[in-house]
């Protein structure tokens, strides 16, 4: 199963994972962030409905100098951030950063817009190791505040979200290491259920994981 | 029109809002967000497809401490924000604020989460001069980052984007001074034309104003 989902993200295609019993126990649409199109920002944003949201693992935020949205906050000085704790239920922190737009975009909203930015962004972690100075040119590229949400994943020893799962396993495909995701919602204003996601993912013919099936892979690849 | 429009919000239903040529060129959904629900949050995913966003009037904002998100990023000292620079096309700043969920809330995510936070966002308002430490008690309420996003109106006579025109209208309706958007996207990736825009409204039995019929009432009614 693994393997066929390794396939699929290489192919450019998707595959849902849902995250684990006791967590958030939702299932999320995955794609490798470098072969984002228009076409699929307006199926996640259709079939998926939640925040579309792009992936990076943490060494590449820390060379590119962005910290996590909860480390802005506390850093910016302002009372109200002493009320407004960040605390999640299902984990210790969320794993938000900023929200990004490519310079290129005019709003930043529209399908095309969204898949520009998102790719740019693949491209730009891809050409990282050869920029002289990581953090000015993703100035020079991205605005923010924008309309993609950036999450750093902490790694999955760390941290066991769709953030961390995702870009797991787009690094085990050995593609550029951000993921795509977005939450599936469900009609009746719920997270959609497990049993409904894996039935809606064997109806579009697109690979189901569970959140251990990356972890089980993921301790045997990083040994 | 505008009169009209007032009614539907007041029954709280949904009204099309273009700004103008020459700005985005964008039609939001909005509603008046004290009668969001999970089914209206449902409808502004699917029909309108962009982000969800909670405005608020500046100087409800001033009573919260609640900031722009580029002044939280500045003040922040991380020096990636030196090359962010906040600069949007179409205006002089964006109006994003932080992100919230309602501390009731589980992931934040789901319709009925959405709602929740928008709700109570909107009843929070409301009772905000009866409140003695508003910003304590905003952090006891909601938690950020969130799910949703505010959006601060800097007032019709400082700028002229879906945040202000949306919490103008809601405001000469008499209801709590927030309203809930989000941008109709089309098919073709782009923003909705406003043609496109302008028929979808009529299908769905919507009224559609344009900016300046808002800002020719507010003006009116601000004398």
């Amino acid at each position: 199963m693994i393997e066929e989902a390794i396939e699929a993200l290489k192919r450019g295609d998707f595959i849902f994972i849902f995250d684990g019993e006791g967590r958030e126990e939702e299932t999320d649409i995955v794609i490798a962030s470098q072969f984002i199109t228009p076409e699929k920002i307006r199926f996640m944003r259709r079939e998926g409905g939640g925040l579309i949201c792009t992936t990076l693992p943490k060494n590449y935020a820390d060379k590119i100098g962005l910290p996590y949205l909860h480390e802005i906050f506390q850093r910016s000085g302002y009372p109200i951030f002493k009320y407004l704790t960040p605390k999640v239920r299902y984990d210790t922190m969320p794993s938000f950063s900023i929200t990004i737009n490519h310079r290129d975009n005019f709003t930043g909203i529209p399908d095309k817009d969204r898949a520009k930015t998102i790719k740019e962004f693949a491209e730009f972690l891809n050409k990282i190791e050869k920029i002289e100075k990581p953090m000015k040119e993703f100035g020079e590229e991205f605005i923010s505040p924008g309309h993609v949400h950036l999450l750093i994943s902490s790694g999955l020893e760390k941290r066991r979200g769709h953030t961390e799962l995702s870009t797991a396993i787009v690094s085990m495909a050995g593609l550029i290491p951000s993921a795509t995701i977005v939450e599936i919602l469900a009609k009746d204003g719920n997270s959609m259920s497990k049993e409904d996601a894996m039935k809606f993912a064997d109806e579009q013919g697109i690979i189901f994981l569970e959140g251990k099936d990356i972890l089980d892979a993921w301790y045997k690849w990083s040994e």
